[in-house]
């Protein structure tokens, strides 16, 4: 296997239907790509009772400082509807110069294209003048409670320590080498079920409709905006993803309705804060008479869903500028230093080295004919051998 | 078998389990009370292409005029909840005075308070002064396609002619005797399909949120009011009666939404011009960008469900004196005369002779745990025999 072809890496890990939480024969397949190379691999099972076990694997070459970690995930959102594809989710077909498939940019490609940048580090350089290490979960997409944050905490009781973290979430929102991380916002989700009274439509007195009144609710969650933005983030925003009510009955009016939302939010706020902000929209609204004239306010539960994600920003100029200048050396563009996006494991990086993150370019990640192009594999392996050669000062090739 | 008896008339009616297109045994049991009485009983299945079939009911005792006919449906919506019933929606069980199931009010409760009363009737009279008939669907509840609108033509077409009609509705709010019903308001359902483009929830520009397009459009369907009422009607009201989008993914903003709608219309309309004015409202909130800043239109379908309901309005003294007179012998209470509530077949029996409703108390009609007084059910039948008396103009019983 030529681990050095960042095209063939990515294929394969593409194939191997790593669903979120399903290992999917992912993380095995990258073992069989890193263990010839010289690392020292690890799979290891985490577990928390009432979620599913979840596979995640470490990897490390060398033994000394400095030590560079590359973070990842090689488990994927669900495909989605399967027959609007043009090309099959887990088929890595190659069409117009693309490369189809779930995972393609989020982010089994970035982990396919640092790993050819090691392997060819190594050919070039020998082992690294220090260490470089794989911390990769399948535990990402989806609750991220048996991933990074527990790989992290069982690493470092083994004594692993880390000077610098690039993950390869994908980064550009056009072009390769648009854009580097050095932040992200915080996220919180939450459901609410809201409470009405059944009955026929034609007398909705005697019924109370969970429709007005959820539609109340959701409104005020994503109306007005929560700010207007700051120094170094973009506006907070809120999405409801689902309104459900299940009613096929054209003339009753239903008794439930339920809501979810998700909410990305800057260093306006903190957790807590912005769940406060929450509660205070839901309470206004509730009591809010426009829809739901001359009625008691209306009866909702909200039930904050996982853990909040925390807002943070990342300052460290080794490690920003190994970066930056490689991405300039390989296609002359000044990559922009963002917090945009979503939240990524660098949350929990964070707490134990600085963290950057550059990756593929994003804009198909969690779509139908998510894909990226092939010439994109080669050029972010490029920027990744780059940098691992400046980081490491190695700087001759 | 005493169908003099409503309380027994009732359970035999309840234990049908005639969920809407169901015949459920109601039928049956129906023709079982009304052929030894001396009616003759027709049963008539009514087909439609891409409907389901539909038993009917037609029964006549007596050939010659005045001709009274009493029409009604034994198909009743679903259960909803079992479990939330506190007694078995087919079980017809007695508790605290009150008979429980599916059907009590709307409106088994009506046609086993009829039947008695023409028993009653006969008993005391004979045969009557004219011609008594049943007209019965097993198509009220559902798409009313196969039912009393296809009965009454098949009747028409065999030359049955009448002079007024009663429909055993539960027209009373709150009390026997509060209501006849002199006219309906009109009926119009839709239903409302949104695009957008799915993606991820942290990057919502890069794709365009239904829910947030469906609450926009949900919500000016409801607010502000269709009119105020007339002097005959009270105000138009509009219910969304679902709204569904089905995404299990917190991050992930879905790519479509739908919504369900019924407006019960008053005489400031036609189900034309109402119809006019929902396009109207839906295309003003696609277009409208609180909840939707800088994007284009909504992109939406409505398709219009079944055919619409027309609104009604009746007026013949003797029918209305006959019923009302009765009401205020029976229980010392004048009714009034009201067009408040949901649709009825009295919109298709209009075309064919005056008509009226009059039936038990609607409160828990299509609610979890729907029943009727026992006692209501003595009084209404003894409302029903008076009625018939004085129609006929046997005024002494
Ligand atoms: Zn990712
Ligand atoms: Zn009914």
């Amino acid at each position: 296997m030529t681990v050095t072809d960042p095209v063939q890496n990515l294929a394969t890990l593409i194939r191997c239907p790593s669903v979120t939480p399903a290992e999917g024969g992912a993380l095995a397949a990258l073992e069989a790509m890193l263990a010839p190379l010289g690392f020292a691999v690890t799979r290891v099972v985490m577990s928390e009772p009432g979620t599913p076990d979840v596979e995640n694997l470490y990897a490390r070459i060398g033994t000394e400082g400095p030590h560079l970690m590359f973070a990842g995930h090689t488990d994927v959102v669900p495909a989605g509807d399967e027959e609007a594809w043009t090309h099959g989710p887990f088929s890595a077909e190659i069409a117009g110069g693309e490369m189809y498939g779930r995972g393609a940019v989020d982010m089994k490609g970035g982990i396919a294209c640092f790993v050819a940048a090691v392997a060819r580090h190594i050919e070039s350089h020998g082992a690294p003048g220090g260490s470089i290490s794989f911390l990769i979960t399948g535990d990402e997409e989806g609750p991220s409670i048996n991933g990074t944050e527990k790989l992290l905490q069982w690493a470092a009781e083994r004594g692993e320590r880390w000077d610098a973290c690039l993950v390869g979430e994908p980064t550009n929102p056009e072009r390769l080498g648009d854009m580097i991380k050095i932040g992200r916002r915080g996220s919180v989700s939450g459901a609410i079920t809201v409470h009405g009274v059944q009955g026929h439509a034609a007398y909705p007195h005697l019924a109370d409709s969970p429709v007005r009144g959820v539609i109340a609710l959701a409104a005020a969650l994503m109306d007005p905006p929560f700010d207007a933005g700051t120094a170094d983030f973009q506006p907070s925003n809120l999405e409801v993803t689902t309104i459900d009510v299940g009613n096929r009955a054209v003339n009753v009016i239903p008794s439930k309705a339920t809501a979810s939302f998700n909410i990305r939010f800057n260093d306006t706020w903190t957790a807590e804060t912005v769940q406060d902000e929450i509660v205070r929209r839901l309470d206004e609204a509730a009591a809010d008479q426009r829809l739901r004239p001359g009625r008691a306010p209306v009866r909702y539960e909200l039930k904050w869903a996982e853990r909040p994600s925390h807002v943070f920003l990342t300052r460290d100029d080794r490690l920003i500028a190994s970066l930056s200048t490689a991405i300039e050396t390989a296609i002359g563009r000044v990559p922009k230093l963002s917090t945009t996006g979503g939240t990524s494991d660098a949350r929990y990086i964070k707490d134990y080295c600085p963290v950057v993150e550059f990756g593929l370019v994003g804009q198909t990640m969690h779509m139908v004919d998510e894909r990226v192009a092939v010439a994109d594999l080669e050029t972010l392996t490029k920027i990744y051998q780059t940098f691992i050669s400046r980081w490491f000062g190695d700087a001759g090739a």
